[in-house]
């Protein structure tokens, strides 16, 4: 479906300039981009080609705009924040092009009939949903979901194919959660006894709060006793593990392969690059941002960018790299003894 | 439920001091109980938080009970290893609060006729059970597992929703298998022919002992030829991968993110931090420690701790020692050049 | 099944000395083969042990031929690939053995009326197709799977239970995807607006080519814009991560654990070892090979072999070597000083 680029502003915001009744129907980027699309430029560095795009309309900075609007034949929207704005009009164009849900229980999903599920609400084929559970308005659950014993689904939440919520867990509204991911599983806690581990069991929930966003195949433990913890807007990338008891401050964002061990508490705004790993029972503060491939092992009380990997070499230097590396008391033994001998050798003149 | 602590203490042991009537509802941390929690000092630093608890009754050693009986005015519960009861008495509290589940297959479940399952099991909805498949006394299938043809599921054991077993794999008594977890996937084993690679069929089983715990979402493959074995007691948290015919021996266990390449042969009780990894053909002996984001490139023969990642530092720290670590060859080149240097000059004097 | 050894080299090609009547029912390693098995000699370093194997055939190169002819008693496979052909025979085994799978959909299953499923193709139980989906002939769907909107699944690939391949998404032929992958769902696109995430529609597609497999709980995100590709041939192991808008190509190989954060393009040819990691928007020329554990953090533009991880070590000295890593820049500074002296110590000779 179309819509004429007035529409996208007096949705969205952002001051046009050209002809309001361009009709256009997505987005592409700026070297795809034809007469049927928006673009956008939120990085100066590519100013030449936005002034060479295809596209029906441009959203750009007030600063590019000075830039460009020289060359530029198209419509403009400028806007202070174009790369949000994108976001916004891509979200736009997705509604206006989706295929409707109807809303309703598919003939062969299970709901137990203790369960309350909004009638704007859509549950797939497949589905299971315990005892007490209660799904939202307009809350969305795709085919081979498992929603166990009173857990909660908020409104407008969209869970995809085979996403399980554990009992008594909850999440809330315009979450998004993707196949796979695992909310609510048993922490990992045992106790040594003569040599064998006894469980600790795991009796806390994962309480996810608004607006969050949880990958493929990510994992979220319940806690032991306390609850864990996933604060608003935090976005979590695929394949992230969660372990129980975790804390997550608001708008954090974790990249894929993440893993946070036990108890650790992080803060809001921070950021994760893929891989990174936190060690449990830390505490990170907000703003920290941490590399990916890198070990938090000890409580981060600055903000900051943080960072501890290996640097990659050909295999060969890295060998001899990693040689030195384990020798490298040896080496720092003899600078020691140089020090000291050319110490004595000015001391002799 | 509540229960007695006199029943407690008949059903796990320990010393009771203090009035066995007093009736408790469950387990709670030092700082958070009240008059119907249990709670439990397990390590001697806490003693000062123990002595201000507000529990009904504190678990705790002998040594701590001669530190504290004479300012904690509650019930105590004596006992070699405090934690370790804390875990039983939890347990107990669990059993007791469970809410019964009753045993049969579940009319929208899909139960292959050859398959043998205990009258007092319990198979969710949308189960698959293929044909041949062995399921014992009171273990429990959740909703949307798949078992496949052949394989077998010891007594008490637990699926947790969207379980995979897959053909002819086993699983002893008591074990539990969380969410997405995926076992006897066929192991990684190709040929490389003229510029591809030709798949070399896994025909070995996953064969899996008593007491075992697999985390959420964590994958065990089938062995190529022979089986891959975990023993008893092992414990593994989840997103863990363990590549065929590996062999993992009684109570290791691992923690989340660990990666484990085919035919390693890990011995007992050994512990792997999150994210720690092993190479392949690897042989690891019992009592061997593995610290989190580790790599374990070479066999292991003695027992101890090991470790190797790269330490944390803010990223203008990280980015000078990288770059140091990058040279160290040109390092050590010149050490050895002021050293031959002052040979020299100490030679001529 | 047996089969007789002139049928397989008919098969599998190959040079037969010995009884061509000789009849097998299957492939076991050099020590563990009996009378009924073939088995193979593909490293020259075994000789020995093929020299006593019990097996009725050994498949070995014209050189191990030579070598071992005078001595070995049973027959022999000559073949140029040992390896290779031996993986065949397994195949070939396997497809012998194999109980047949009746085509059709499985009364349980939900499948969109307007989707287009092969005859021959097999539908399990428990499992959702939606609507325009199209899969070819001889696929296998286990049971649990989802099949989104407008996929395509090509003849004769399997899926295994509980995938999901989401929304037109498309896999070639002769595929194989193990349970718990998850192909297509959301890149992990965000624009940040005053604090907060605003989410990027992920409106491109996965596009896989033929012969691919793809391991048990791997995820690959759909691209933002365009698609992400995955090549011919290529293998994945379990528990990977390929992050949006990735193109992977031809025969490249991934072992367990690995991720690959958006944007990056991969050779042709390559192999990455367990947990390797790849960062966003990098370049990998053909035939790179990635150690295990290592974090790709620049773009290689050269062949070869690749490594960054650090060494492991017994944890105490890692300790030492960790320490003095972070101070390396000292370390540098002290050895500047001490050539400076050294220096001024030979002028004034």
């Amino acid at each position: 479906m179309r819509t004429r680029l007035q529409n996208l502003v007096e949705r969205l915001g952002g001051h046009l300039i050209g002809t309001p009744d361009i009709e256009v129907s997505g987005i592409a980027p700026l070297d795809k981009a034809t007469a049927s699309h928006v673009t956008f430029l939120s990085n100066p560095k590519f100013r030449s080609s936005a002034a060479q795009t295809g596209a029906a309309a441009l959203i750009l900075s007030p600063d590019d705009n000075d830039a460009i609007g020289a060359t530029y034949a198209g419509a403009r929207i400028v806007t202070d924040n174009p790369y949000a704005y994108f976001a916004r009009a891509a979200q736009l164009f997705v509604e206006l092009n989706a295929r409707p849900v109807l809303p309703g229980v598919h003939p062969t999903a299970f709901v137990d009939p203790t369960a309350q599920i909004a009638q704007t609400a859509v549950v797939g084929p497949h589905v299971t949903v315990e005892a007490d559970v209660v799904i939202g308005d307009h809350a969305r659950i795709d085919a081979g979901c498992f929603i166990g014993e009173g857990a909660k689904v908020g409104a407008d939440t969209h869970l995809y194919a085979n996403v399980c919520l554990h009992a008594g867990c909850e999440i809330g509204a315009r979450g998004i959660v993707h196949s796979g991911a695992v909310i609510g599983a048993d922490g990992f806690g045992f106790a040594k006894e003569k040599g064998a581990w006894v469980k600790i069991p795991q009796t806390g929930r994962v309480l996810i709060a608004d607006d969050v966003e949880i990958g493929a195949n990510t994992t979220i433990d319940r806690g032991a006793l306390d609850d864990t913890i996933i604060e608003e807007g935090v976005k979590l990338d695929n394949q992230i593990q969660i372990g129980h008891n975790c804390h997550i401050g608001a708008h954090t964002a974790m990249a894929g392969c993440v893993g946070v061990a036990g108890s650790a508490k992080i803060g809001r705004n921070c950021t994760f690059g893929g891989a990174a790993m936190v060690l449990g029972h830390l505490t990170i503060v907000d703003n920290v941002h941490i590399s990916s491939g890198s070990m938090v092992s000890r409580s981060i009380l600055e903000p900051g960018q943080y960072t501890g990997f290996y640097p990659l070499a050909r295999n060969a230097e890295w060998e001899k790299s990693a040689a030195i590396v384990r020798n490298l008391g040896t080496m720092r033994e003899k600078i020691r003894e140089l020090e000291k001998t050319v110490k004595s050798l000015i001391g002799k003149k």
